[in-house]
């Protein structure tokens, strides 16, 4: 969900007002950075942190990440989402750009911010590792056994139902839905995890996957975790657009 | 919960009016079986994706799809809730149909609707897997040391408290509740996967057996899927309708 | 949550009207009795199907059953709640009847009905079952290492919480508070079986217990699961009612 | 969420009603004190019983705990949050403090009743406990291969977004919001434990580890339970004040 953007076309204020307003603009706007910063920080270590193999040092499975990072995404929409919308995902940002409901400059802006924040994140639960070899779990990973294309495909159709549900709320929240949004979100993040978790480590977030790729250098594969979620999110963001809301503020208008 | 009908006992318009209706309850129908589709692809492939095995063979048992598909069902309900229901399952559809929710037309268009979207999501979850052999985890089984009929009496069970979970949230829905009736439905269908999941896989929805019996060609016990659920789909429906509305209706009356 | 009981003392009707009253009653009467039993029936299935270890024959812990009850708990709050507040649970009503919210014969009739609705529930999933050898695993039990005190301290102690929380739910209910009150008391009764799962089994319900010790002829510490849920919920009621109530209307009354 | 404190400059009243308000004052005070006692010893009760570890011997992971402590957590705020905010937590409390929403004297009120239930709730999990030499996996414990400061900025972490939450919750509870805020504060909860679970066993709470090493004696590192929460929480609650909150009601007064 995209923070309110200032109208472009308000009344005209006397000029004191008008440069209280603008600092105010600036505030906001470095308030909403600060907000996809810290948001990403700790998503990100949510989800590694639950990445951890236990003692025994079996992996957990995406079972653990699916629910942390679903739980703290439900929490981050209350702490950031009136702030910045608490994206913290580039993917959804680059969605809510290509859908003008971003501007570019404010889109590039959360992007670094949520990349600069996932390696903060990371860096804090690299050093808080006991053994640094196990911090190739932190590492999103094509299956052994698959292709690149077919980890790409499945982050794809995860990153498409994540971002479908953001923009369906966010649409909702504007007619004052009694249903709570934030969880569907979170659900539906929990959802891809544990769908497209044991083929491509369910990533759906190429600020989540940067981050681990930056502190191991372990860079094998990193492409499709940009350019599988990326590819979902637009869709999900287009197709949301064109196909359902054209149609229901049509249906209204005669209803 | 079905989409409102368009009153076929409205009052009269002029005619450009009138063609303006007509040509938006045409976009509407569409609209909704596009939902049905999009929709159950997206509940197939969750609940599919997260049936995988894990890379040491073991089954993860029912508790993955039971949590990805009651999940990414609160979500759906978000996405596409409004336009057909979201109700991506031919049992439930039929349940409607049977309670006089649906005309038949849409109900035999939603319920194409879902079985396409389910074998596309199959397929796709189908190309996404990296070793062929193991697509057997998909299909919906009969327990090895049970019976058909044991399977299909946990099926209708399961589908049961579904379905009346299902009515009794879009009754509540008419009165305005402030209890979140789409996590209702998705606790429902996540505890039906839980209850039923080592008696028969826990499917309750026909659509979601059927593309993988497509897909992998394995028809063994498929008629249970259809069966189970119809049969505790509809039971449901009706006996909410008889018992359960009827005095409640009369008791508003009075009180 | 109790329904609403007829006022005792209400305006007076004519002849026609008062039958009608009457009759309503007693439908109301039997519709919640009903409700009772098919909740309950809906409820013991799916504690026990989730119960049923796999097929490695490893148990699977509390995790599947506290999950699947407290999820069917919230959708059972959802489909019965307003006829009888799906209580589907002796210790839940014996509380409601100890703080005067449910009159005897109601009572006596809801235990009657929840008793027999976990039979039949029980009796259902034995059928279902494979081997039937495996029925035990429907039976609560005391830890292997522990004796009776102790599973009666945790059952005692687990039912507390859930019926505390079942009072406070309602009585914010009555002043309309906007946070979903099913899911709380469906998150606190996974929360009591993931506590008391490894001392006794997680009961915090006599019929849930009694369903099984009937199906299957096992008896051993069957009283446990009587006096441990009865106490725990009494005390919870009481102390709720006489410590919490008391001060908080007198609150209101200065405020 | 702390309690509305009387106001300190209200309207004078006539001496009875005076006399009333201070003897309301007293007993609203002692309800607090007794809800923070109560709801710790439930919580931490919870915590513990859910980290028992299976026949098997096998330590479950942090899952069993991170769900109990969050759903509890949830259950608590419907029961004690009206009395005390059901804070249930000193790291919390002394938020709280350090913000200046609790005033000293019912700050250490809060911390000891928290301590004293803690410790209750502990006493009562060990009593119930079958085998004695198990109490240890009350305890929470550096990971073996990790050190204590590893540990300390874990606990930190969890604590900042657990804190985080809560006071964004707080505020939109200020302003109606019709998200379900206490769901988004076990979530975090959630989150938290099995984010530092495998780092530092996921207390982000003095008190839950205070009442093990009390009753088991085992005090290694007990510090980091202190310091790690408290520096989390004072941070969370801190920089939720003066970065987020300045700026935001100044945004109101402009727009």
């Amino acid at each position: 969900m995209p923070d309110q953007q200032p109208e472009r076309d308000g009344p005209t204020y006397p000029a004191p007002i008008m440069a209280l307003r603008e600092e105010l603009r600036r505030r906001q706007f470095w308030r909403a950075v600060l907000a996809e910063t810290l948001g990403s920080l700790i998503f990100v270590s949510a989800v590694l942190g639950s990445s951890v193999p236990g003692p025994n040092g079996a992996s957990p499975g995406p079972l653990y990440p699916a629910l942390a990072g679903g739980m703290v995404a439900v929490s981050l929409g209350h702490c950031f989402g009136e702030m910045s919308g608490a994206q913290v995902n580039p993917a959804v940002t680059l969605a809510f750009l290509a859908t003008r409901r971003l501007d570019l400059l404010r889109a590039v802006a959360y992007i670094l911010a949520q990349c600069l924040g996932a390696t903060l994140g990371t860096g804090i639960l690299y050093l808080a590792l006991p053994l640094k070899s196990s911090a190739e779990c932190y590492v999103n990973k094509v299956s052994s056994e698959g292709n690149a294309g077919q980890a790409l495909g499945m982050e794809a159709l995860a990153t498409f139902q994540l971002v479908f549900t953001i923009f369906s709320v966010e649409e909702q929240r504007r007619r004052e839905g009694s249903e709570p949004g934030n969880l569907a979100i979170g659900f539906s993040l929990s959802a891809g995890i544990l769908t497209a978790g044991l083929f491509s480590g369910g990533s759906m977030n190429p600020a989540r996957s940067l981050g681990p790729a930056i502190i191991t250098g372990i860079w094998e594969h990193h492409w499709v975790y940009w350019i599988g979620p990326v590819l979902g999110a637009i869709l999900a963001g287009v197709s949301h657009e064109f196909f359902f809301v054209a149609s229901a503020s049509r249906q209204k208008l005669v209803a």
